[in-house]
């Protein structure tokens, strides 16, 4: 233990004065939006207008200027926009970025000296006190504006003194006033008690990253016997049928060399026959690991192929990444140093409570020979594949993994490549949840799944909507998985299908759908919220033609959604009043509300439900007897309402839910 | 404008790869209780206990470890307490600081490796699974404790190893388990991936700074008659009378001497006459500045013995500490540098929109000469009437000063002397008034007098209750002042003293009365909320024993505050519902519910208001059909109340409020 400090240094320890005299005169606070205080970049889209706030103030009564300026981070110059007083201090300036990539953005305010003067200088004029002192003032502010200047602008500075000191009282008044000098008194101006905020960071991506619908499937099973391996190859057939129902995405589970050793059996059992498939997800073999094709599917040149064919199709491929080695995995010999070996030789199966993964194993990314060669090959794998033309990877299980990884790997390949998307496959406590989100993760799996109540939905969409989570989380809605059969899908029946799948497309801008979704798959393991004969472990060809089917609702519900910009986004969402606690009823907008979506969804695949609901009319500000256009945009009805209160019926054997237009008159 | 950065610089701008194997690996998000994010200190009082949260969490499932740190600012070595895992990373420790001054703390976190082994060796134990190769890995983890350990710790952890080795595994699991162990085991931690929050300020104030009740008097006014100016000695007789109605402190006006130009006449005219007094906010004569005290007071022995007669009435001596001078200040001619001068040789009085001062002048801060001349000379005024035994100081105007000044002025006093206390005299935008807070007043006059609906005073009281209100300013509740003679007083009688004095005394843990109040004094100038013959520019002799006083109560409500934890703080606070738009029913307790005030306020002091209300049942666990126990703090009064719902009705002529404590059972 040293001594504690003296009285002296402890004085100045909380602020000496050579600091405080170094001080900002100007606060600038509550920037939004913002993360952690500027820990983190907010996310945006390119094109997206950012509305940025915060409170601007000094002391005393002085006029402030207050500008908002941005620029990309790898740029010099700041572009810049004059924020504007709300009132209250509340300052508002506007961003519009236009390419991809991470921006940074900063408030400046000073002191605007002579729009103080001249704001005095009006009110005295105008309750008819003497103004000659206060002239005599204005002409030493731009004498004194003319000698800080120089050239042409200086010059005109002394032009304009020399105007004003021949003019009358009257005359000089008019003269300061007027905008042409508020102009050359700007580009003048010392910027008197300039202020800086932080800089904060912006992630720019593609509207791809906040507005997309997924499609998963294995290309394995693209096949139409059980014993017979799909390929690439066989996935084209698929595309256009995906295409057609409106997906953007077409995503695969990981399609790396399978291993051998502790593979899986059918139904995630311990033990597999000679012809089983395995685990896509026990990745690695002596064929090669995460950067090689499980030989089944095809060649690189089948995958290439597929890629193209998909782009003709307006389709991206999304691929798995997934860092995790079966104990065939090619690092175990080459790497031995990237794991941890236990006393026996073994090294121990991955876990993620309550599932166990005994066919696979975890690196450590913290072992002494995996930094940082562990952490540059795991980059240069998702570059390779980048350059393979894939751009969006779902990632599994990131939360296991070091969110410093995840931070400068994410950094790193969107610094190469900005247009890179990544979803985080994490189902965890919401505190990871956000913060994947905030270290970079373009957007995120959800709890949508379990959440099945009016209550439920309707908190967890509003959440979604308020900070933290509207700055650095952008939830992607699937409806199932091959780990998630969920429980209400199991009796639902067909209505059910068309509920989750109503909620997800409207509720998110992103959304998607694991194949079999769409003809209404849901017989589970008994008692859990998985799929019995798991595609998982199994080929599993399908009929996707086979009756009751979903297709002509989704594709329907995806049109929807390109329509209209107030679906392209889980932002915007406002729960309104049904009085019916089995329908939740919410409004999706854009900010100007030149594109309002009301949905009504009901939660009851059974039975009919009625409900007299709001209309939100208060917020295009109209009376509560106001008159509105509605249009269905299932079936493009179109129809009057008159008043706020309204009142429904929805029949789920008919349709389950209805998406409505709303404008004004 | 140079170059923009390459790729290969802007993909290493974001976060280079040696820069991320340096970020922590646990996250610490969210630390309460800050203010903006660390750039400020938070309030708390001596004795008080902070409760202090966080989320911390790491990637993957190991336990961890998480302590709170804290230290006075001067002292080397930090104190530590476990903090609780309240569930979904949640984590709660609490802080309690004995002295003043100020602190920092911080939260510790790393992975418990040895805690996470033993939680799975339990795990597995339990599940009869085969443990030998787990028992191999703890017996691992001893050694390389006892390795990195010294002396005793490592031969007692040597000995625990050979013990282990020797054991079956029955008893080796017992072993890992036990107590003891943990505590060995602990003490040879080496935390691994340790990380740390920011350092968080906490300013520690003497117990006066939170739960005060101040009197405001004009020394001069002491007086049986206008004619003769009251004294210093005068006040004497005053001081039993104002400790019996339960004040703490007693506020002057400035007690400078006050100028003669520009001097102001009674009711704010612009002539005085020879024998007018002035305002005594014009501070500064040939007789001496802020350093000394007007003469018509008394000497500067007197004012000391007046001090030491307030301390021994327990009352502490406030003085006002308003940065202006007036036209005869000795600073005009001693050092003119510190002022603007207009052109004519004249320097603009000073304006407080609408308000106008012709009879002061202010300085400018930052003007070259000022800097760090005056920001010093004020530093040293203050402290030489510190040193005068005067700890509380109320600051006129603070929001029209630089807001770096007073962070550093603080700071500096009270890094010498931490029992100053500082209350702010802004009445302006939120914005500004936090702010004050945030850099170190101690309390702040607030908007109370201005809020007289019940919806008005319960979003006030609540907000105040919130963040960021609640851990950067401590409301003071004047019900008047010399610039503010409330309207709501002016017609409202006795009762609306009575109404007002309750809402205060009750509302916050300070709360100030300007005398004139007790005697229910509420003349206005005609239209406004200021006094008819405002005392600030005349002498004001007063009848205090005048019937209809509120002297009595004044007392009863301070003798309450005294006795109820609860009502010694603004913070607690919440509002209840009483079906009645003019009864305000709020409740005050503390954390443990151990004091637990209600306090219902007709605001209506003319008419009987009745209401049925509800007793916050469900604040102490119980059901709504529970019984309670009430007593009338106001008269000793005991009863029982059954069950949740209740009925009151409130007689203005009689007492237009009750204050009841509720105990269960």
């Amino acid at each position: 233990m040293t001594a504690d400090k003296s009285l002296d240094e402890q004085v100045t320890e909380v602020l000496p004065l050579p600091q405080a005299l170094l001080l900002p005169r100007i606060a600038i606070e509550d920037v939004q939006p913002t993360i952690d205080g500027g820990q983190f970049a907010v996310k945006a889209v390119v094109g997206q207008e950012v509305p940025v706030t915060a409170r601007v103030f000094a002391d005393g009564h002085d006029k402030l200027a207050v500008l908002l300026a941005w620029k990309p981070v790898g740029a010099v110059d700041w572009q810049r926009a004059a924020m504007t007083d709300k009132g209250n201090n509340h300052w508002q300036g506007r961003l519009r970025v236009g390419g991809q990539g991470r921006y940074m953005y900063r408030i400046e305010a000073w002191i605007d000296q002579f729009g103080s003067y001249c704001y005095e200088l009006e009110k005295k004029f105008v309750a008819a006190v003497p103004i000659d002192l206060e002239l005599q003032e204005g002409r030493e502010h731009v004498r004194q504006a003319s000698e800080r200047s120089q050239g042409e602008l200086a010059e005109r500075l002394a032009a304009l003194h020399d105007e004003l000191s021949q003019r009358s009282n009257d005359g000089q008044f008019e003269c300061f006033l007027k905008p042409a000098t508020a102009v050359l008194m700007r580009q003048a101006d010392h910027q008197a008690y300039l202020s800086l905020s932080h800089d904060f960071a912006l992630d720019v991506e593609r509207q791809l990253a906040q507005f997309a619908s997924w499609y998963e499937l294995f290309p394995r099973s693209v096949t139409d016997d059980a014993a017979r391996h799909g390929t690439f190859n066989d996935v084209h057939a698929r595309l256009p049928a995906i295409r057609d129902m409106g997906f953007d995405v077409l995503y695969f589970p990981p399609i790396h060399p399978i291993g051998r050793r502790h593979r899986k059996g059918p139904n995630n059992s311990l033990t597999a026959g000679p012809d089983d498939p395995g685990s896509p997800y026990a990745i690695g073999s002596e064929e090669g690991g995460h950067e090689a094709i499980h030989p089944q599917l095809g060649s690189r040149e089948d995958f290439r192929r597929l890629v193209a064919a998909a782009a003709e199709h307006g389709l991206e491929i999304a691929l798995d990444f997934a860092i995790q080695c079966s104990q065939d995995h090619p690092w175990l010999q080459q790497h031995p140093g990237w794991f941890n070996w236990r006393p026996d030789g073994t090294i121990k199966y991955a876990e993620n409570p309550p599932k166990k993964y005994q066919d696979i194993v975890n690196v450590d990314f913290y072992a002494a020979d995996a930094v940082p060669a562990l952490w540059i090959e795991l980059r240069d794998i998702v570059v390779g594949w980048v350059e393979e033309g894939v751009k969006i990877f779902r990632v599994d299980n990131p939360h296991t993994k070091p969110l410093p990884f995840w931070q400068w790997l994410i950094a790193d390949v969107r610094g190469r490549y900005p247009e890179v998307i990544f979803l985080a496959e994490a189902f965890t406590a919401p505190a990871m949840m956000a913060r994947l989100g905030k270290i970079g993760y373009s957007q995120s799996y959800t709890y949508f799944t379990w959440r099945n109540t009016k209550a439920e939905l309707a908190t967890y969409f509003t959440e979604l909507n308020q900070s933290p989570w509207r700055e650095c989380y952008r939830p992607n809605f699937f409806v199932n998985t091959p780990d998630i059969n969920p429980a209400f899908l199991h009796q639902s029946g067909r209505a059910g299908f068309l509920i989750r799948a109503a909620l997800a497309t409207m509720g998110s801008g992103l959304w998607g759908m694991y194949s079999g979704f769409e003809i209404c798959e849901s017989a589970p393991l008994p008692g859990k919220e998985e799929y019995l004969d798991s595609e998982k472990y199994q080929i599993r060809p399908r009929d996707y033609s086979a009756p009751g089917n979903i297709i002509a609702e989704i594709a329907q519900l995806n049109r929807i959604r390109r329509q209209h910009p107030a679906l392209q986004t889980h932002l915007g969402l406002q729960v309104y009043n049904a009085w019916n606690d089995n329908i939740l009823y919410f409004g999706k907008r854009t900010a100007d509300r030149s594109s309002f979506i009301l949905v009504a969804v009901s939660l009851d695949p059974h039975n009919a439900q009625e409900a007299h609901f709001e209309l939100p009319l208060w917020e295009f500000g109209l009376p509560d007897d106001a008159q509105t256009r509605g249009e269905d945009l299932m079936n493009g009805h179109t129809w009057t309402w008159y008043g706020k209160t309204q009142w429904m019926r929805i029949e789920p054997w008919h349709q389950p839910f209805g998406i409505w237009r709303i404008t004004p008159g």
